[in-house]
């Protein structure tokens, strides 16, 4: 069981705020605030260098906290910027040819379509799109039949940002392991709202986010690299701690995931990264789960109770990302109105997700994303906000 | 005149720490530690993504206090977490054939050098390095005779961390210029210490960091390139930020240098580096330029005086970054020996800076790098502390 008052008093917002916009920004727990202010103060009393020094085994033990909560080797993570980053160092590492294949999915994430495009524009790849099944999600047959020896990348946001589905990335790795083919899962939305195990998904790579259903900071973020992929990866771009300048005309590529990384770094930001990761196990990700599940379940059912709201979401076990629009409001309105109400939520332009956004012709969505630390009298509140706006 | 009883008050840690450690990261001053601390409280009180837009005035105003800093606009910075990731965005942004020449300088830092070799490898691409004048700083009339057609790119470390050499920055300009070669220059070492002009450079592109002489906080860093260069150059790795998605097969880069981030970051830190821009520009980088010579001078001759201690650094007019070796001492020695006498001081590995290191078979170098917070009494410490471990 989930200590729900204890956490609350641990996140102090959560007293005026019914704060639902976790596929956002979440609100960090007191120890992630914590951990980064203490840091901040230390460098000012004794300066930055100082004060990694001295917090070096807190400061490597995020390694280890990443690993755990993705059930990875802590020599298969790298700690980068954000999400973004992570993907990117992974992807523009991967070598492309005329004619090779990337299979992604409907409702991959505008920041990894954009990069698509532009290593197949540089190399002559090609980007094709897998469809989805009639529920929304991956079609697991249609990608079995799509798979050729040109294939050279399965990438696939697992859950998409603008809705509740949760493509099927376990199934997906079964294929790519099958075929030998490299498999680079966004789990930016996933990871802190769900467990993650990488040896079951069967990714290769996986990227995610430290400010999201984690509750670490802005600007963290980290990757995975499977070992056995690893040091077949040159990074897109490299400094001499990714690769020490070992005489002069040779440079030597780390053996471990932070090949990916460089030197500089903002130690702050990756102890509370640290924390919110140990925040979360300590929890524990199963229980995190169920409650996430919960809430968004109780969320949607409300939700599909009330004329002129349609909820958005697909898939056949929505995670707690809940989409919707409201007859005859804009989202933008009504998450002003929300926010007006104490109630803080977001929405999702078409252009993050152009894809399904044009398949499913959709406008922007309002997306209300509850976390376990909300209560149901929060969920209820914001069902009876939107059912004031609507006609009766 | 710098008023250095307000600023020292406003660095607390200067009453108990002698901290001559500024080219590593230099003592954050008050105002930097509270912009990042109030951030971070209020995104704990309101979330991520309302904090930032409820600073976004404050957060859009830090690209306006870098382009004073440096007297270029706000269109032409791009703000990213550290200076060589600054670097890379514009250097792997640069397109190089077989037999392109890159020419660099002998203390070329290490995580620019590997970055060469990498592009070398790939290319085909040829590293060039200009010798040094007899002073030590890059040779300008060798400069020009190695330019011709080939030369694609002028790449320099304006100050090499290892020391207080400063490369003649603006005669590469004119060269640079008159051949119409690109110029990325290197100021990470620089920015905060003395005065930059980019018109007066003439560099087409720019790197910094935050921490060092600018007083800001870790992980914090910016590019400047011209608007010239701006839209010729296609950055190494985008997403929906740097380049929208404008339809399914189409993104469009944005116009400015902000094609050069990504959406995501760490908003308390950016606030931070915002705050210690304007302190260094509201004590003047004309004074702070001058006293930074002023302490460094006076560690340098109180040093020479010493028997047993050789200074190292090149060039006419050395700037705040004063190196040197003490017969019979390790140079990790020496800066632990001064850490146990409240002196902070920093070592640099002749790996940082490889070709200069072994034309001059330098060993490690003790770095000893005062600022103008610092005082005429901190300097004699160190000297005091120093003759005290040499024979008389």
């Amino acid at each position: 069981m989930i200590d729900i008052d204890r956490i609350r008093a641990e996140t102090p917002a959560a007293a005026r705020l019914a704060y639902l916009h976790n596929a956002g920004a979440a609100l960090m727990p007191a120890p992630v605030v914590a951990a980064m202010k203490e840091h901040i103060d230390l460098e000012s009393e004794i300066g930055g260098y100082a004060a990694a020094d001295r917090e070096a085994s807190r400061i490597d033990s995020v390694y280890g906290s990443v690993a755990r909560l993705l059930n990875a080797a802590p020599d298969e993570i790298a700690l980068v910027e954000n999400a973004t980053v992570a993907w990117q160092m992974a992807f523009y590492a991967l070598p492309f040819r005329k004619g090779d294949r990337i299979l992604t999915a409907e409702a991959e994430y505008a920041a990894n379509y954009v990069a698509f495009l532009q290593v197949a524009k540089r190399t002559g790849a090609i980007i094709d799109v897998v469809p989805s099944d009639a529920t929304g999600e991956l079609d697991i047959q249609a990608l079995e039949r799509m798979i050729d020896a040109r294939v050279k990348l399965i990438a696939i946001t697992w859950v998409p940002t603008n809705g509740g589905l949760v493509n099927p990335a376990a199934a997906i790795g079964r294929i790519a392991r099958a075929h030998g083919i490299p498999y680079l899962l966004d789990a930016c939305q996933t990871v802190g709202q769900m467990a993650v195990d990488v040896e079951a998904i069967g990714c290769d790579m996986l990227s995610a986010t430290g400010r999201k259903f984690l509750r670490g900071p802005r600007g963290t973020g980290f990757l995975y690299v499977r070992r056995a992929l690893l040091q077949q990866l040159e990074p897109p771009m490299i400094d001499h701690f990714a690769a020490p300048w070992v005489s002069r005309d040779t440079y030597q590529l780390r053996d471990d995931a932070r090949r990916f990384e460089n030197w500089e770094n903002n130690y702050a930001a990756r102890l509370g990264l640290g924390a919110a990761v140990d925040y979360a196990l300590a929890i524990g990700l199963g229980p995190i789960e169920q409650r996430c599940r919960l809430l968004a379940d109780r969320l949607r059912s409300g939700l599909a109770s009330i004329r002129g709201i349609t909820v958005r979401d697909l898939g056949r076990t929505p995670g707690a990302i809940v989409s919707f629009t409201v007859e005859g409001h804009e989202a933008d309105a009504i998450v002003r109105s929300a926010a007006e109400a104490g109630i803080t939520i977001g929405a999702s332009d078409p252009a993050s997700t152009r894809i399904d956004s044009e398949i499913r012709a959709l406008p922007p969505l309002v997306r209300a994303s509850p976390h376990y630390y909300n209560t149901e009298a929060e969920i209820d509140r914001l069902i009876d906000h939107l059912a004031g706006l609507t006609p009766r």
